[in-house]
């Protein structure tokens, strides 16, 4: 149903904010792929809340126990179980909330829609369920290492008005990890945790856009017509908590363009890889990967959750007024970025399995 | 595999440009609905190719022939298989091209993908692919009609520079069709139709963006957390030929913004309909429709076939000049916007059938 | 829904026994198959209607259309859809029956499930369906040849109290195809045409047994846990109209015995091929295919459609006596022979592709 | 991929004998369903090793933990994950094994498949496989239950050559429940429990038939044409391990009859039910369910793995004689009762969402 994603390398998530944990099942990955089970813990603590000072407090190791699907470090080919305990949450954080309707949250549309929701924090809707998807796009990321020497990379490009600039062929891991706040562009970066801090204090949130580089592709990923690369991404990265928006190449803004301005020609050469002059395509053309880099932007909306007074409703459509205490992100972009990063790995490991299964000679 | 789409209320396509016919089977459409046929033709006659001046010449009737799944027009509940016949193509004009990797087109990807592709026209990639869409699209927007009285509409918002100023929630499909570039705001449709004209006669292109309404939604639709409503909304609009991004409510505009800004509250109301003030949300929260007007955009490419002459490469990798013959749309958005429609009806169709399977009580 | 097969080599199929035409589509084919198009009729004719004196009259020609897919005869790896008209159907023959609920036929549950049902014949559940199934099975059974080597075929091997020795390792498609009632034992064969005339005639009907081989399997097939070998090809086989049963290996007739006699040792052998000695386990073990010949049987009822006068009620709960006209088969097995090695080849062909997806080096 | 199964109830299970755990995730359970934790532990306890003399010593509690999903005991409608730890397993029982293929069993086709496998234990091809499939499917009973008043029983029919006089309309489950062997006629059970014990002691094993009823299935259940009800029940059963032929209603036995002796008139009846006269349909026509009872058998083998000494080979296929030393069943049936009852619940479960998806009004 709604909680498994993909065809070949298919997952399957569970797990909301205060249950009794959180996890994964990877089912198909291939068979004799030695996995760096340490990796796998490293993007988690990239994601993990109370990693710095401008995400939640929340304090939780987000330790991953596999409970199947691996010999030693192998996999076996059958399905790998992720489990993480939630650890420090804390129900009462909540309970006035409980019966409110949080403006631009998911309390609401749980209520209409399963008559019935969690009894504290976001339920299914809360970001603690992002711990599946980081930790499955953490092996399709080391699958598609040993297979094709790709490389994802993601980071944060805008926070509010602070955009920054970043040439995607030329970041590096490390220039992305050196701050808090994953913006390689450290003169921006500085100005971003600023504003972050800024707005936390005041009770406020901010969004902005992450922005993601494939290097290294496997060429004729994506399945035309409805299956398109792109459209594989767009739904990934859509499905993240709090996004309002995606583009590929040169996305909205290469709309503006004349045909002649925008085509993307090929240039000769006497391998058997495609290259292009512009790569406004990012990556795809007619829905498949053209093995140039992939480079791709979502857009995230300022946290819903603020600490200000706002004006909303009650589960019975009374005016109250909401004052929220728990602990949340003023910004969700620092920890969203393995989230995109995980993402794009899993829709490219699937499609890699689809595209062997299809075409293999 | 890549040509089926949607879970309960699914479709498979077929055909390319220059083979037989192009159609779809609709599976799971749910018995008992009086289809009104006309209004399907009515829909591929509004994406039908010659169908102006500012659309490629291809003269193609695109009648639809149903072969089963009714009972006169009453749907049977089993397959609905309907076939439009290809009439109007002419290999020769692609005979040049046929060796030849079009700069931004599928050309390229098709070979490396496949190995082989259709010896004329854009074979799979060709925006023939899209009446299937557009066929059953119809269907679903005949179902929601039923059911939900939803009513669905999408309109040309941007053509190359000139954007116009429409009001989502006071556009009707009679200002959308009294003219040719389907922009319901008239000053600037003429400004449109001039632009298009021109760059047709330079032997250019340009590209834009469509926006898109949908009133009276179903409340409930989405099913977190990678079936979000959203989520597959982006990737239904994202896998139309020629699209770069994807927005819902305020977009990647909205990630300008503080919390307390973006934040969409909620207003008292006695009704059990969920009533917000500023419809940031776009009608989804928590990746679930909350019944408010679904709003949202996508950014199309300027048509990459130009007859301007460009620089590329044949198979060989050899550096060709290409001065295009054939016959294309200088602006794929005017008739993009019934396949917009389209795909916005299949996924919420799909949805809806989803939704009471899982919550009717 | 209902209507589609296979995860990565799919077929969806449409039609109904008098609507305007049957089909199929088979989507994730792989690319650069060089097609035997008369083995696609051949099949067809095997399955075809008014074949022989112990078949129905129904006279169609069955000749099918490819509308997309191909380049020649060499496919391109997007979706192949593939049409036979209905030419021959007498909607009056059925008129009687429309008010009538044919005994151990679908017309009650048609009408429970749907509230409504194609005015003549057997709608969706006509064996006329079964020309999508074979069609694409045809195309399934020449991948499998061009890869493996895999060869399948099927015969009756009982009918009524009939039932023919046959050595599954030593069968010949000639020997199957040498008399009407595909039944490679000859002196069985005639007593089984003898018996089914003569059934026939008293306006009753008869069931049975067909038999399948597997020879040369590609090994590895088979997704544990649900997707095992022998479970795909249980549905596969068990979707066929008039389907009772269905075993493999030694079948129900295994159970009886103790391990010590059941169980299938392993021969020694210096090649990579498994080898056992008395292949009890039919080909697969464990739910995958070990390369040894798969050997399966699928019980048929007698028909359900027969003039002997039945009692039975009519769309309102009345009893009514009703005695069928139309033209019907005294016995399915004949005809259903091509469908069985149709669909054994559908499961094997998917799960070749989804082996390669997942288990490529 | 393999170790999901339903399109709306979807149960994806992970786990092999020897790793930390086995367990469940179920994606798309109705919301607000009050569940009887109690029950579920009780299926899981009727399923457990060493229950009883004539099963597995293996000590394992299979204690549940549910991780998430639940409100208390109510559904929230996302995913609910359910663990059981490993606690008694002994890798040592299988050191000896590790290198031979036991005949019969998955060894061999597992090193085939995936080139390699869990060091011990039947890894994934293991019964503990069946902890998911048992602890979901008591879920699944729960639901109808509560939506149809469905009832599903299961038993023992025959075991080796024993077979017991039972009728399906009549059974009760305490009567089933009353001895080890699961059999309701108790006169034959004693005879079964003394013949699996003879057995046991000589280091052999057996297998047989277990029957099963549905009283009150929801009618309409099952989609044409290839998800029809029996076909996925077929496949449900047939993947259970040691599973070698399914049947429904009148079964392979039917097919031994005229159409005039096995057809199943309609009963005049002023309510919409429908009655028939024979059950010969065992409750399925057309591929849907009529309401009446469903009756199905499934023959499984005689356990694979025996204490008597067997030729068999190793890795490198070398000639060895083995003799299994671990803890084993020397009968499959009295445990494989409740892994029946929850295959066919979960097919149902799924059909009556996907039939109140599509043709709910």
């Amino acid at each position: 149903m709604g909680s498994s994603f993909g065809k070949l390398f298919t997952i399957s998530t569970f797990g909301e904010s205060h249950g009794g944990g959180v996890g994964v099942i990877i089912d198909g990955c291939p068979p004799r792929l030695e996995l760096d089970i340490n990796e796998i813990q490293n993007d988690l603590n990239r994601r993990r809340p109370g990693q710095s000072k401008i995400t939640t407090p929340r304090n939780e190791s987000d330790e991953v126990e596999i409970l199947s699907g691996l010999l030693g470090n192998k996999t076996l080919g059958t399905p790998i179980a992720m489990v993480v305990r939630n650890k420090d949450h804390r129900p009462k954080d909540y309970s006035e909330i409980k019966k409110t309707f949080r403006p631009s949250h998911a309390d609401a549309t749980y209520q209409k829609k399963y008559g019935i929701q969690a009894s504290s924090g976001g339920g299914r809707a809360s970001a603690r369920e992002t711990i599946g998807r980081v930790a499955a796009g953490s092996v399709a990321k080391q699958l598609l290492t040993k297979f094709a020497k790709t490389e994802i990379l993601a980071w944060v490009k805008r926070i509010h008005d602070i955009e920054a600039e970043i040439h995607p062929s030329e970041v590096t891991f490390d220039e992305i990890e050196k701050n808090i706040v994953r913006c390689p562009n450290q003169s921006a970066a500085d100005l971003m945790i600023q504003r972050v801090e800024a707005f936390g204090k005041e009770g406020d949130s901010c969004g902005g856009v992450i922005e993601c580089v494939v290097r290294n592709p496997p060429i004729g990923l994506g399945m035309p017509v409805f299956d398109k690369l792109e459209a594989d991404l767009a739904k990934a990265l859509m499905s993240l908590p709090a996004t309002k928006g995606f583009e590929v190449g040169s996305g909205f803004g290469g709309t503006y363009l004349k045909g002649s301005e925008h085509n993307d020609p090929f240039l000769p050469s006497d391998s058997n890889q495609l290259k292009t002059a512009t790569n406004n395509s990012g990556g795809i053309q007619g829905g498949i990967s053209n093995g140039e880099d992939i480079v791709l932007r979502v857009g995230f909306k300022p946290t819903a959750t603020i600490r200000k007074s706002q004006k909303t409703i009650d589960e019975d459509g009374n005016a109250i007024t909401l004052k929220a205490t728990g602990r949340h992100d003023p910004c969700v972009l620092p920890r969203a970025v393995p989230m995109v990063e995980a993402m794009v790995a899993l829709v490219l490991a699937d499609h890699l399995l689809r595209q062997r299964g299809q075409c293999t000679d």
